[in-house]
């Protein structure tokens, strides 16, 4: 009995299966175990991807011309990688993995750019705009573990962009505004005085944002407010709260909405008690809750 | 009939799925069907390998950090990006990809980053080495189609490093050396005299040399000489020739060799006839042979 010929086909995945044990192989020294695994995965991966579409000589050259562009644009202020990580909802998808689901445990979501180490400390009731322009918004809620118990002394960070799009670092004159931390009372409550949230775009002037044109889709984010929030022997949560009935909730350019984080941000009549007694302009205020439940840290 | 709570476990990973049929969703109003197509592939294979590996937030920053270094360390001169493509095989399985197997057809290999446009024209059995340092060597052959009739008038573009292991565009002083272009005389035959190749490594100060360093591996390429082949209506064969019995045929930092393309370089004795009464000073000299089947151009 003769085996049959091998046909072109045939050659051919042998060809393209040899040279992915070919690389797998070659990580076979690797010191650290975890190291092996991670480049190990990314190599099936990155190869499968590749026989899956039958690249292009020309499409892998476009490639190699988008990292470089990407990289060139890319300095201690503008992260294009970052971006790209974002809108391919690879940034949300590692904070998932990083917050498997935990009971009643409040949803994380994409850290963003924006935050800054060295915060100003707000009181409890203080205003945080730091003089940014916005509509104000009180909000509001109590910090507990899982099981509902108050957490006294949480540390909130929350930061926001001001109703012209833009976080204070994005300005040239090192303002601060639109950012503090604080600390829960001992009932596990805070409050503070914010900007209701409005609408920004990612920075779209690079190569991540001709991807976002070439594939008809928008550099919005749906307005949001971000919040840490840790707590000793309990997992840091960074996330946001989403504006009810803002129309970019469904299409969020890096895909950090979550049901359970879009908040009622109800306007509020003249007529309303204002918290803390402050002195409000025409232009009326809003106020929001947001109850946070953080679970162990069993990391 | 009630229906099970849902786990945790589960609602993970209903939560990993639906992020990634956002993300798959938000390029459907790709006007590029291929675009789309690509796309929705990378984005598929990108959140699988994150699944498979659990990738933590400190890896993900790493990832974000390798990138942005591999930018910074990018001009027109070095290309990070390429030797990362290279040491993961992506390179070379693009080029599996781009030349599948067709009859006898003569395997291709990477491309690399020295070959230049506008490189001399050499008459048939010329020395191209052009002042290179290196033992010379005497390459002959012929181009055929893959039923073995000669292509006269067949466009050879060849290139090699010298006996250190640099490029003459790897100098500072704008020489041109050990690189040329000839054609096959009416019997498809060609000859030149050019270099034993000698090994030498991918630039490895950058991320991508410590990639290499972490993982054990060398950058050391098998020695090797470049070309590139091309005839009316065949398809452009882009590959190198090897040694037989370099050690660094296993180890190949790049994946490029193919065991149809490792040749005999067979040292001369002092007695041999030297093609074109050549003067062979002290080193001697060596001769190899490398006969090239071009497929049609189908595409
Ligand atoms: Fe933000
Ligand atoms: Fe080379």
């Amino acid at each position: 009995m003769t085996e049959p010929p091998d046909t072109d086909a045939e050659k051919q995945r042998r060809i393209e299966q040899d040279l992915m044990d070919a690389v797998l192989s070659s990580f076979e020294d690797t010191a650290d175990e975890r190291l092996k695994t991670v480049l190990r995965s990314l190599t099936t991966h990155l190869h499968a991807f590749i026989r899956d579409v039958r690249l292009t000589q020309r499409e892998w050259d476009a490639a190699i011309a988008f990292l470089t562009e990407a990289g060139h644009i890319t300095d201690d202020k503008r992260q294009e990688f970052i971006l790209l990580s974002d809108v391919l909802g690879v940034s949300m998808l590692t904070i998932a993995v990083n917050n498997e689901r935990s009971g009643n445990a409040t949803e994380a979501t994409v850290f963003g750019p924006f935050f800054t180490e060295g915060s100003p400390h707000a009181e409890l009731g203080d205003d945080i705009s730091g003089g940014a322009r916005g509509k104000p918004c009180w909000v509001e809620g109590t910090v507990t573990d899982t099981a509902g118990n108050p957490l006294p002394g949480a540390r909130l960070e929350v930061w926001e962009a001001d109703e012209d799009g833009f976080y204070d670092v994005q300005y040239d004159d090192d303002r601060t505004a639109a950012r503090a931390h604080l600390f829960t009372d001992e009932r596990g409550w805070y409050g503070f005085w914010g900007l209701t949230p409005t609408p920004y775009p990612i920075p779209h002037d690079g190569p991540v944002g001709r991807l976002l044109e070439s594939t008809g889709r928008s550099p919005m984010r749906a307005s949001h407010l971000h919040f840490m929030v840790s707590a000793p022997g309990k997992r840091t949560l960074v996330t946001h709260i989403f504006v009810e009935g803002d129309p970019l909730l469904e299409s969020d350019a890096v895909f950090g909405v979550k049901d359970s984080l879009v908040k009622r941000f109800e306007d509020q009549p003249a007529s309303a008690p204002v918290p803390g007694g402050r002195e409000i302009g025409e232009q009326g205020w809003t106020r929001t809750r947001f109850d946070i439940a953080l679970p162990p840290d069993d990391q």
